[in-house]
């Protein structure tokens, strides 16, 4: 197969908010141990509007210019020559974490906290754009069966995984704090691995109304229900087993530890914007409780659990891909995703 | 309620194959600590074909006369004036393994191997009878909403729970390898939580329909189809994740090891006749596998994951309780389970 | 033995500060289940100084009159009737937490979270006296070989040890923040079990010249001492792979997770006055950080790991009780420890 | 520094036992991603034995002509051009399995179980030479503080912590079968991690007198004590906690397990030379016990905990190391070590 010279990409031209989509942008060369892929569809995550925005942190980490996106699948078109483990023609998901494989992190199984990661569409080019050239280690094969809108989300449904799979939930009452599209994959998956059953909070009926889809067995207004008390009558009064906290809101965390029993176990992921009071004593340490801070996805155990639960046909994910654009159109696309009434959108080349 | 001084009962009346049926067998009197359940349901296990057979092994642990039966479900009539925790009219599953709560296991929380256990219907007088006297702490509470056919299962269904829990499934190939009742149980728990396909073995045609009905993937006659090529060929030449050994063969044995793959767990339940010639090397060592012995139910572990499982309607149980029997009729109940064309076998008092 | 009607005793007699010394208290009468324990030593804890203080937890929780004290070892003297797992003659060493048995908690391996829990000293009699019934569960017998400053210790120890063994630390570098008994006997329980180095932090140099002799590897004054880049220096710029929180104090507990290595663990013990500032991104989620409370003991495995440790000769536990007074001069005792320029203080009878 | 051409080797020149030593081998190339280290040491491993010897093993696997020697330590003299993880001048210890990065095992930390292996000396060339290439990622940097009798170690003491670590000793007691030189390792491992005692059983005295200074509390001579026996009697008649299985003797093994409590942890690392009759009842599944196959080492985990041991000062390994030969000399250095009447022999080019 030739190879063109240019192609589309929507790119962070300047340390400015906004987003520059181009339609002459040189394709990348591999270097040894690389592949090329041919994107065939990205989806955007909530990092994309940190970028997009131009926050603080964007600003922070940054260094234009760069193609942006990061949750990538397509089909391997170009290996280098010492690459032997990947094969032209493979469909693929993309993790999107290159990680340098020398570090203890790597050399200790995790590789999630990598202290010299590249993410990429952050720190070197992403996936937002006709190809992409990334290490052979970071693609994921697809059976040629994978529909675009599942391999699209694999890699993100990763991080849903390693916050549901970071304690048993089997046989447990199992609470969502937000649900963001990382929570609402968190509540199928938990309800896939024999949760007794998943309560879900958010403060907008849209999600809301996604969460009862993807297999909530009872949603949470917060903004109008008294979340921790009807959790502990949901429960026989005991509270929840397991806490997935996928909002970074300091109130839902609060409600979350709240409705949390003593001895059980918390997932932490939603970043908060700031510090805030917490109760160490009550939440913690008189009942018991292992919080843990989720980031990343475990490589790569999460990944297979992901194929391993897709196989079995044990997730519903079909409700979570609300919203389709061209990469033309990915102004659009961004502010559907920023305005909330959304699931994930997928950008298509 | 005026309780009368005389019950049926299914005793083992002396040191010989058999058992009898007993009009007016003295109802038990309850010492402190205990209660009186009077019996709604049984059901046939293993262990009670080898008391009513007076094999080697029950000659040797069998002291009659005494009332046989130890898969119980019933309703507590009368508790001891020193027990709170439980109330008369409580309908309740029976723990069977009346544990002595000192000694070094009971301390750690594995009192399934407590050094001092007395089994229920073995050591001490079992439930084949319209009463039983039983310690309080061997009642687990059920709802009223409890079908009788789940009921006198959850003692049974324990032990199919604390294999298939002895190591991670979700996401993964399972085999299970023996469809007596509690593999067939531990198929529906390995689905349940998510593992990605579920295999079963069997060399019975009616086991391994039964095995189809509770969710097995696939099925495979050990004694016409070349188990291990078949199941590398399903597992894209990896083997399973996980070995649910319940056949207590050791040519089912070798299978299941030769099918696991590197890495993999194996959850040995079933009894061997014999010790047999084991490869260490091959299936363990160099395989860098884990196997696990289980003995009993993690008390309370796997009760509570029961009870999880089958709130949240996960379970697939129905296919399971194949033939009921009154009391009285226990010869025509325990040869029927003897000939093998069965499921579970319910006794009614 | 013919037991005396009377006793020495000191009670919180009444709701206010103090205590009070009384001569001829009734000798506790033991009920079913329990044992009368003739007590050789008594400890003072943090716990004791609220109740001598009657700040608001102990204005909350205690009713007197009430016997205080609950760091007890003594001698069997009586057993009653239905007991059989504990004689008379035999040495002990007492658990503090009556616990229930019948919760969720106390069936499942977590009866140091039991939702019923009467601390003796706090909520019912304690064993600041010459005798004091309690249930025989609660008896942990010990060699004739052990010494009484050993025995007395013991309780506490497994505090220590319940917060070491939340982790691994063998081969890990292990940060102690706080250096209070606890904190202290964390110190020579993670030596014991082969932590590649501990360094501790106080603000008391007499604590601090406490936890070299325990067996720190580096002491640091947090008021002098730029703790975190102390450490930062003394572990290869990687931070400590545990932390174990025993300080109770907001900067040490900032510093500590500041210290703290991505994935690291932190084991929290030490009860905060007030919620406080906390920057759950930087220390929890971000380094994919696992934190765990630390309540009470695990019954009774801490107590089988102090017995291994101790029969190893594994722990440096000498230098720990500083002073020794007769119960009647408690006041000294308890003020002795109060002003902080202590370790372990004993009560004999 | 410019590189000579050639080099002294100990090499399996063709299919047959025995092994030659030869003045002018070529030095090897090194290719991408590979580092050429000027060996400092070697030392000889049962595996060497069998190479030597020609058995049917070696005469399957290995494919002469090729440097023998996998257990190495030296420093890194050439790196190649893509290689920036390791610099020249490096002091190392060299892990001898070089691993594939791509299969399942590898994606899930479990190197050790790689399905594509290439041991040094086995499966490519070794280290028994002045020089030898690969790959930068089995380098393990050592500082300059290190012995040489510790670094060439470190390979092997990974398999010892490997078995040792995969359950907790911390309070326990260990049965340690069979003192070749990992068994050995496992007695100190065992000691620094906290075991309240570890017994050993040989049936060479002089390896029992070399476990005795490894610091084994107790040696037993297996052919002429009733191990089984004295290991109760030192347990308080309850058996070991845990067994580290390293003589693959069958009659070891079944003593192993015959000594192990209910509930206990056995890791078999032993090869056996053929199947034997093994009692899975008795030994695995109603004992409740874990049996765990221990193959290779936790990369990189084993080596970092050996480094954190090591620089604790925890270990004893000084008495390991009880000869020394020139690599001309590698004929009595082998029958030495296939005597039996030694630790670890060292090869020195």
């Amino acid at each position: 197969m030739s190879l063109p010279k240019t192609m589309k990409a929507i790119i962070k031209a300047k340390r400015a908010p906004g987003l520059t989509f181009i339609e002459d942008y040189p394709v990348p060369q591999i270097k040894p141990g690389e592949v090329l892929v041919k994107v065939m569809a990205g989806s955007i995550c909530g990092t994309d509007l940190h970028i997009y925005n131009w926050d603080e942190w964007a600003q922070q980490r940054l260094k234009p210019p760069l193609i942006v996106g990061h949750e990538i699948t397509g089909e391997v078109v170009e290996v280098a020559s010492d690459v032997d483990s990947v094969k032209v023609g493979q469909l693929c998901s993309l993790e999107s974490h290159v990680v340098c494989n020398h570090c203890f992190y790597c050399r200790t199984g995790r590789e999630y906290i990598c202290e010299n990661t590249k993410i990429i569409g952050v720190d070197r080019d992403g996936g937002f754009a006709d190809y992409i050239a990334i290490p052979s280690q970071n693609v994921w094969p697809n059976p040629t069966s994978t529909p675009l809108q599942i391999a699209v989300l694999e890699e993100n449904l990763g991080n849903a995984i390693h916050a549901v799979m970071a304690q048993d939930v089997g046989g447990k009452f199992v609470l969502v704090t937000g649900c963001g599209p990382v929570g609402l994959m968190a509540i199928t998956v938990a309800k896939a691995v024999g949760a007794r059953a998943v309560f879900a909070t958010d403060i907008s009926q849209y999600r809301l109304d996604l969460a009862h889809k993807m297999g909530a067995d009872r949603v949470l207004d917060a903004t109008k229900e008294d979340v921790v008390a009807i959790i502990h009558e949901l429960t026989d009064h005991e509270g929840v087993d397991v806490l997935l906290e996928m909002s970074g809101a300091p109130s839902a965390i609060k409600q979350g530890f709240a409705a949390l029993k003593s001895g059980g176990a918390a997932a932490l992921l939603g970043l908060v914007s700031a510090p805030f009071s917490f109760d160490v004593n009550e939440n913690i340490i008189l009942k018991g409780v292992i919080a843990r801070g989720i980031a990343g996805r475990r490589l790569w155990e999460t990944w297979y659990m992901a194929r391993g639960l897709l196989e079995a046909g044990a997730l519903t994910l079909d409700p979570l891909v609300t919203h389709r654009f061209a990469m033309a159109d990915f102004k659009q696309a961004y502010e559907t995703f920023q305005g909330g009434n959304s699931g994930k959108i997928m950008l298509i080349p």
